[in-house]
């Protein structure tokens, strides 16, 4: 495994290049060389051929890359060959948005349980899945083999919710709450901030000076 | 403007700074020390201090910070002290969730217009604001005074809307859609990929050796 220790900052790239081969792979291009991706995907060249060194041998001198082996090599780095099972938490405008994206389920990752406090969602169907009460995520969780929480639910029992979450034995968790989740070390935790985009975009405009 | 050149790594931790002193002033609390915040946000005390040496004299040795003003001036920094006009692109459940989003109008990102090329939602009433149909963005940016455009719209169109708002006088895109706009560079993009948070999550777990 130390052998293939890769900078968080590359890793940071390979879902942007997953995106693009995929669509090459999708239009049936075969072969691309370094310098139509860099067109392509304003990048250097050099940066691509840098990044796509880290996982050995997928290009050769003059041939270019082919596409659907690095598509899926890429794939495999990131875990995409493997089914993921997540539970939904928060049956609102945002959890029914990433429940009906076709995308993710395209990538392995099922969504097989909407849990929602509120019970006027209770009982709703989205995707074929009916909404539950909270109180039946434990057992949920015992009888499926769930690896990911997808929390769309607001900050305050978010930290709650995560603590539950790790002692029934969740793996990951995608973070929507606008809070830190503060769990245990061995749980991974991919926020999304959306409030901290935003504040990002804000201050780019505050400071265009081109 | 140039002895206020801050890196892109700090601006990156602002928004989160902003996010727990908003949150201490709320609560009240008046002062507190790098230690005391470095605990609470779980960042060393000398990287805080580093941080918010950047914006020169906000703390005092042995008073600690002083939590309004530092909010404050965070909030100017990234632009908060300025109200923004949006449009949302795309009225299906990411549009609504983001329209419904109390927070973002608390920091003055006010939606003024809602479009969408569906005709069945076109006429419905989101927190107060009608649907319209997309023909209509360019005389509502004509009559109003919009900065900033949300794109939560399929990735296909996205790039074609994307022109449209330009010529439109759009100065930044908030894109929630799977794919790269390739606008020109006065405009600020910030992007939203949520498929690749969701790939560094899986990538995050396959290699997960804790």
């Amino acid at each position: 495994m130390e052998s293939k220790e890769i900078s968080r900052a590359v890793i940071g790239r390979l879902p942007r290049y997953y995106r693009y081969l995929g669509e090459l792979n999708d239009e049936g291009v075969e072969r691309i060389s370094s310098s139509e991706l860099s067109s392509l995907m304003k990048v250097t060249a050099s940066q691509i051929r840098q990044d796509l060194n880290n996982f050995g041998g997928f290009g050769q001198q003059g041939y270019g890359y082919n596409v659907k082996y690095l598509y899926d090599e890429i794939g495999s780095i990131l875990g995409l060959d493997k089914k993921h099972n997540l539970i939904l938490i928060g049956a609102g405008n945002l959890g029914q948005a990433l429940a009906n994206y076709v995308n993710f389920e395209k990538r392995g990752f099922i969504i097989k349980g909407i849990f929602d406090k509120s019970s006027s969602v209770q009982g709703k169907v989205i995707r074929g899945i009916t909404v539950q009460p909270m109180d039946d995520i434990e057992s949920f969780m015992n009888e499926n083999d769930i690896d990911i929480a997808v929390l769309t639910i607001p900050k305050n029992g978010a930290v709650d919710i995560a603590g539950k979450l790790v002692k029934y034995g969740i793996k990951g968790i995608w973070n929507f709450a606008h809070v830190d989740l503060n769990v245990p070390d061995h749980i991974e935790v991919e926020n999304v901030h959306l409030s901290e985009s935003l504040m990002r975009l804000s201050y780019n405009l505050s400071n265009n000076l081109k």
